[in-house]
């Protein structure tokens, strides 16, 4: 399972979480990785956490102004980013677009989209992996090892329909280690996380908490 | 084979092109529709003409400011839509929308993409039928029936690929009936064309030609 | 006093609001007009009340697909339309630009602003008028006879401060005659409605009340 | 004079080009700034030249995901942005938060429009400057010494008539030491730069040339 906290544009301490997450993931062996704002890639990847970018563009190089290139995420130390996050949602041919962009500069990708059909689009288009953030999981109150379990199986589903090579993130409902393993039970890879982490005023044991059933 | 003619927002009179589209339909058996521009919509379905909209909004009823829902386009005539046409490219979540709102109002539905893998994903939404607009045949000066076949080939086999009940139509490089035949050989249900017809000096010329090797 | 009702996507009839929009017209000398959806612009024109669009693209003629060119509204019977309402926020070049294609087709313009120094914004770009939608009024459960009467002065003087051929609009916090002759009193050229009009049980009578105290 | 080079997404080197700009600034005493990519904006700042983001979100410290806030612009090292660049054309509202956004982060601005009338607008919003991209000069081919000087003159006009406290930066037409004197001349602040020091071989050969006549 791969935990991926997602720093959004909360007022944390960039550095502390990556600081966490990296002390977190070299003690328990679990792969964590810390997504920041564009601005604070370089120094959250200075820590030595496994960094990825919230979002690249669709461009390459060229007369484009106040866009993040893929190749200056991965400059500066990104290994993978999310695309069409639900507060990022980017038009299909530009998902298509970020994630060739992401090809070519190697970064990892993972495409979000909130329910089985939208799952199945963004396969289509050849990512490592896809991102499920089900309406009825967002806000925080419903975690994923109680709520319907329909929820995360059919985008499973939905992924494989199209490739079964792509990985699925359960991208909501997740803030605890019971949560992590319940979404590695009904067959995600990874999980997404923000303020449970980000906001949380012991980043560390948070962590230490989601990656104690692995 | 479907033959769909979009107005776009030329300098054309809707009603001519349409009343042309209505009589050789009528005398050829052949499917034609026309789409207007939204406010053209009633005018058009009044000639008797099959009516599509360009686009319908994702929205539902509600405080939406210059949409066009999927209601109003079916309550002023329409039997059909375009979506994520490459001059109106949507997010992802909003064609996933505007298909559902689409189905809803009881409204054909083609999503467009310009390359096999946004094909696919158009594919895994569900709408009635994709339409391919390759960049190497947009702007009209290459053929269909000349270029290179694996453009429609591949666009047909990944929408096959994720759907094989989803219809493809070719939505460039089609300007006479030798190029509409073409495009039925290599698995096209229909076509989308524009200026060809709707700037031409004589639409009715034009649409007899295209229907003419059916 | 101008009165603009704003059918915004509501599952209202457009037709009989605006019946009664042109029988109060009529009966009472007040300056009322629709805006309906694009798609309905042309039967609403037709029952002789005066009509708006509720936006307009800021394209020429040319291949512009699902877009509604001031030219389309005006050939189906807009004679003026809204720009940048707060569900329908455009660009800084697009409003420049829908204000000059209106201006090319004939229509009259009313931009939106929700604050003063966007009022002040939009009337740099040589509207008819401008509307002020005060984020304390929106929701309409403050009404702007009672509201800080500063709320709407301030935004008068910023449009004077630009441009004192301007008018001001008031777009929000008005459901009543007494709210409309108060935001006469505050200096509006004019009001925005729209559910308490569009979702009324008896359009007519709230039409009457409105136009009961000019 | 000011001289602010817009790194855009160009394959160059944002730190040679801070370089040299902190080392022609110390020696000649100009002002100048290099504007680099948001995940550049640390390693530029670092070099000690002034920094600049290319961009800022409109929004606050909250749940947003693939945003440049302006703090997090300013902890990075940024001491103004750029807003709304012909390249990154903003909504109105959004502008306005943008610029909001950067004054609250202790950044200077400068607000991008294309004519006189949108110079006019974005004067309202209350930035520290504007800068005028006239079509016309954009491209590189025609400069502003040699060009109609109403060009310049009437952008400076249309900010003094709204605000004439804000600067006039000339965003186009300028590769010379000639012209950024010439851009003084017409009563410019400053100039934007972009390829003609970005991608130039010597860098710092182009940036003494361009404050050579100040």
């Amino acid at each position: 399972m791969f935990i991926l906290v997602n720093l959004k544009a909360y007022p944390c301490d960039p550095i502390e979480v990556a600081t966490a997450a990296r002390d977190v993931a070299e003690a328990s062996g679990a792969r964590i990785a810390v997504s920041p704002q564009a601005a604070d890639l370089a120094r959250v990847a200075e820590t030595g956490a496994e960094t990825w970018a919230q979002h690249v563009s669709p461009n390459e190089h060229g007369s484009h102004t106040g866009s993040t290139l893929a190749e200056a995420a991965a400059d500066n130390g990104a290994e993978g980013t999310l695309v069409n996050h639900s507060e990022k949602r980017l038009k299909l041919a530009d998902i298509d677009g970020s994630v060739r962009a992401a090809e070519r500069a190697g970064l990892e990708t993972i495409v979000c989209g909130n329910n089985p059909a939208q799952i199945g689009a963004a396969a289509a288009l050849g990512p490592d992996a896809v991102a499920v953030e089900p309406p009825a999981l967002i806000g925080g109150d419903v975690s994923v090892a109680t709520a319907d379990p329909g929820i995360v199986e059919d985008a499973v589903a939905a992924a494989e329909a199209v490739d079964d090579d792509v990985d699925l993130f359960c991208g909501a409902g997740v803030s605890t280690g019971e949560d992590v393993a319940a979404a590695g039970d009904l067959g995600a890879a990874g999980v997404l996380l923000a303020s449970g982490v980000a906001k949380a005023d012991d980043p560390e044991a948070v962590l230490e908490d989601l990656v104690s059933g692995l």
